[in-house]
């Protein structure tokens, strides 16, 4: 349940453009690293000032500014003053409940999206919020925490492979975007690989417990649809490029990302149908166990009804009851159980209830 | 069911623009205050009389004028008339069973909202209409009772935090919807520990009462959509900014106030489907103890049925019965029912029916 | 069903703009009132003649006429001709299974509408059509029979309450879209109340009839949404207000229609919500109660079974059984019953099955 | 199943614009009647030979080729040749699974449409695939087989009824696709007296044949939707009259079209809520039955267990039961049976089990 | 499962443009064949190197190269470049888990289709990747594997039957496209074919497997949709036609192809529909005969519970009894027995619970 209210109610009350962290707090310091490069240079450093970052502003190379930590204001806010961002975006970026979203601020494009991890240990999807703020040569990142899945692209501007390098900053903000969505299909992946687990048990071996996971699982596709939906909005909208801050060349791979998104979208809509089924199926099957358990027993008292029946006949204290006085009367009665006994069971038999 | 429909029907038939005061009919005075500033001065009072607030409608100062009671026709009437409103907004004004919804009358722009609040006694949402009349200098808010959620808004004008002071009325009017906006935030944590805290019973312990709750819960929820879903074309509406009342620069505030009501209603849209899918498993949970007891009765039942069976034979009185007059006949009969009985209840765990 | 259905083929195969008749054939006379006025004149009259109504086409001051009832096709002829109206909206005029709709004829606006009515004796809602032909100085309104919602609009015309009688004919075609309007939340009461006494009988007490209550009530729901719903179209199309016959002051008064519309559409859709929820509750309540009873029984049967084995034991007749010549055997063997007995049903208590 | 899929497969691989005939195969002579008029003249004919409808191409009067019989390729490519009309209108022609659709072809109109007719003999819906071609001056149509809904409209022209002499070719092809909708009120009023006699049978008397019957009316429904649904589109785009062979006074007949066929639509959405309705119904009544009968033969069972339990004890053959010599012991146990059994019965009763 | 899911990550973390072959990775040489045409002349030969295919792309011909297998990326590499592809292009024709898509590329349309055939091991719908080049002149078109249903296209352009040899390279691509949607089909009857028999057992003879059996039926429905969902875009891009690169005439045939998707589309809705029915009738139908079994066993029981009653009553040991003494008793009480249990009988007969 926390995943989907714990940070609402946090910043009800404030001074809209106020700065109030809502996430887990932090202590310690906050990581801020830089890039920068262009076609032949590069440069890579860990800032302990927030002020050493700054001088990349006005610079003609691309940077990009990444911040790990949200929970010391300060610093955010002389990033916010330093380059030119209306208070409401930082308020935005500390916020960590914002469903993704994509502002065209003129001087420049804010875009929040989450960042999905599957926490190995919780057996569950957590998410990040990383917001990007895309100006003509700097892209500035922010994310909550330490950890993400940005080193590929890293990895690509140190070694100037593929044409990172010789692009702006909107392709780096695309390279970045295309990071995290390409990283929502692994989640998807973990998520149909329990699926397919499950199908297979519902119907060889429905237990009580299975609810639970149905239920579970259920859950995390809710969680994944709800991060994940906005998206398609904001990949169109830095597909259609209506800013000038990103080019017409690179509107073709936001056009990719947007085809992404799409696809993971349509996958989780798969799952959601696929989820809702499993719990038919389930009830199903574990009715259909119940209803064989219930006949074999109520088929087995039934063959045994009629002959209690007839021992108890014989069991009364008439004065003049002939047959127990016959010989053998007790041998032909015990047969006379068999006969009917055997007779009901392969009459249930033929009728196929049994 | 009251809060559905009691509104209703009381107007009907009433002449347009004819004021008839719908809600809780309420003697006692109509409380009136007012808020006037601009950058440097600040003046607050309560008025005793409605024509107190006349002179400030002329003035250059921003003027906040909060009308708590809907009930004295006649000053709102007065009011109406001081402030040049149509007489279908004074009816909309009393008539507290509207929908949320923006009317732009090219003088001023009415907005008409609902006001959430959790009632403790109740244990319920409650819900009151707030009306907005935003004009080139002023802002009138009309309420229902006493009791609001505006106190943040109030301190920061007097002690002039934030930028509040300096800016007009539309941003007033921005900070005032935004109160209520977050406000819907706490309502709804409230209910996500409800469904949080029922979804852990339903699995663990499902009652039959548990089904009188989930259904509360659900017309919470239909409740609760149903007050906050025309909000999005309300605060669409103030984002798109057609009227010249609101200026550009506060157009990006009315677009954060529209991104908190699509958070909003996202959320309700979550909880729905958490509660619709709570309803599925309560009833499988149910059904699954059911059928666990059910079970192990009949099951019960199998293993004595042919044993009494058994017993029921040498029960019979028959001149001719060799066992019975077998030495330690007595004592084979109970070893055979022992092997028979644990036989039976082997088979049945092997089969895993119990 | 026949609410739904009954008046759709009787004009199949018919001449386009020819006049048949649809609905229940009324012998009697047709009856035709004229309401003429201005701000200072008023003149009402019953008409026997429909000629005598003609004179008014040409005045300039607002004419109603009113014709009650649409059995005699000659009076909606000579009606049709003199008004100019076109032969389909003849055509539809006494074709009453029409859904709701608006039609620009240039000359005259044409809107068709449904009267709900709560039928007392029927015990549901029964539904009339009512046609209006707004010209640039009269409203024609045809209804099925006699008895509408309209008093409080000829006494508002004839007290000239309110400002009906400085306005013109779209205002009083306003008023009287208005009055039909607000009847429908009289309806809507009438159903809610249905749904609230219902609800609560539903969970303290359901009853196998209930099923058929709610299947009826399901229906006045699906009724209703099908007369109302496209409504909306209608009253959206008046307040666009496309046509010169409709003055710009006057649009506001529609936009109201509209808001009123589409409250009582949300209202049927809530009403939908829950109703559909209703069989839900109903049958997983019926389904506890019942579980509750064969729960009871089973576990009843339970712990008599073995009891009943133990005297099935000592009702053998075999020459040894040591016990049965035990002195206070037969005692040992009753305090044991009791032991077994109890302990099972405290047992099964324990469990929390009883 | 025949109905929805068996002429979907045969025209695959085929040459784009080649004529396959789709559909029942008909041996015998295709039919080809012509109808040709004026205001003042009328000439009706049956041709054998196709080429005898070519001369009426030019004429300035409005003719009616109608064709019955798709099988003959010739004489569809004949026609298509000297009407100058697409190779691909010619392949939809011929090919029966079409949806209905509206083609504009410049020089003329191409209408789908399913005529649909209850078989009184297999107690379904069947369909058959009616093209139009509407020229300047001529309108053709296409029929599967001989037997449709247009002879009140050839009355018509015989007799000059109505306007449709002095109106042109839109005016005959409004006419004509008019009597198919029409045709529609009659499908649904049969399928709707179904679901009337049906529905009670539900309540009072479910058998579980009706489960059968339920199914059949649903898939119904849902042939009857796929047949009509797109038929929107088409009316619509009638209706809009983009193409200049549709006169601007015909379009308000159009619209006429249009709205019964949304009412049509909406008749068929309100029976799919019903049929849907029914199930639920349905499987609850039957629940709700069989819930009666076990639980009268539960009560029945627990009733007899303590009774039988009674008369065990007094079997057994302790050698010291006093109970068992007691003078009248016998008479008092059936006494205390009989309180016993009618003290359960009455506490059954009072807690409303039976 | 792994229809949905499998190659979803595999390209996660590559540089946008880099090729990585995502599928079954296929040793072997890839298959790259060519036809080239104009009206009069016609060749085709299969080429060992693509270097051969080159020559093609500035001649006045229509070319069409297809290439069979997607594992040799140096191929796919060598194409783009000579034909001028987007990496972006070569990345999505590699990438096997494309949607169906439409790019418009300026010189260049791109248009990735799904190529569904039935694997008759399998028992199951399969999909295979075909994208589309569409150039002035010329089309390729990339396959996973050999094995396609372009044979009647080669057919048709190698003896020039039809128009395919006259028109341009448009018409080439959409004779591909053709084929492809009409070979759905195919799969749609098959699919078709397996519900109407399913649909037969369910009613007769429903089975517990019967569920694993619908379950499947949904999953190969939700693939299908997933498959050609997307195509009614690709199809509707096609007909609108913005590209210079097809022809206004070819536009047509874009629209037949799209008609026909939309058919499909609709198809498999119905479908869906049906076979989420049929887990309905499934269930209701497998209840009813269980509750048939249950009820028989029931009343069997509820017949001899009494009459072993009456058998305890006098097996018991009490002095007194008179009836025991009686001449004949013990054949009275068997009467008395019959009687019973045929009253019973009767009495449930009439009461229509056997």
């Amino acid at each position: 349940m926390a995943r989907f209210i714990n940070r609402l109610s946090k910043t009800a009350g404030q001074i809209p453009g106020e700065l109030i962290h809502v996430g887990e707090q932090k202590a310690g310091k906050v990581a801020i690293s830089v890039i920068d490069y262009d076609e032949k240079n590069f440069q890579e450093k860990q800032s302990s000032a927030v002020e050493e970052t700054f001088c990349f502003k006005e610079t003609a190379t691309v940077t990009w500014i990444n911040v790990n930590g949200l929970h010391d204001l300060e610093i955010i806010e002389k990033i916010g003053k330093n380059f030119g961002m209306h208070p409401l975006t930082l308020e935005d970026i500390v916020n960590t409940g914002q469903r993704p979203k994509y502002e065209d601020f003129q001087t420049y494009i804010f875009v929040v999206i989450k960042m999905l991890m599957f926490d190995d240990l919780l057996k569950e999807v957590v998410s990040e919020q990383v917001s990007f703020i895309l100006g003509s040569n700097f892209v500035i990142s922010f994310q909550e925490k330490e950890g993400d899945v940005f080193n590929p692209v890293r990895e690509r501007i140190r070694k100037a492979k593929g044409r990172i390098r010789e692009l702006g900053a909107d392709y780096l903000a695309y390279s970045l975007l295309d990071a995290v969505v390409d990283n929502y299909f692994f989640i998807l992946e973990k998520i149909g690989d329990k699926i397919e687990v499950m199908e297979e048990d519902l119907i060889v071996n429905p237990q009580p417990q299975t609810l639970q996971a149905i239920h579970n699982l259920k859950r995390d596709v809710i969680f994944l649809r709800k991060s994940v939906w906005p998206l398609r909005e904001v990949a169109a909208s830095l597909e259609r490029g209506e800013s000038k801050l990103i080019k017409k060349a690179t509107r073709i791979f936001f056009r990719d990302v947007y085809d992404h998104t799409i696809q993971v979208v349509e996958t989780i809509e798969t799952y959601r149908d696929m989820v809702s089924g499993m719990l038919d199926i389930y009830l199903s099957s574990l009715s259909n166990r119940m209803n064989e358990i219930m006949k074999v027993l109520t088929i087995f008292a039934a063959i045994f009804i009629p002959l209690t029946f007839m021992a108890g006949i014989y069991g009364m204290n008439f004065d003049f009851m002939p047959e127990l006085h016959w010989k053998g009367g007790y041998f032909y009665l015990l047969g006379l159980m068999a006969v009917v006994g055997f007779g009901l069971f392969f009459y249930f038999k033929r009728k196929k209830w049994i």
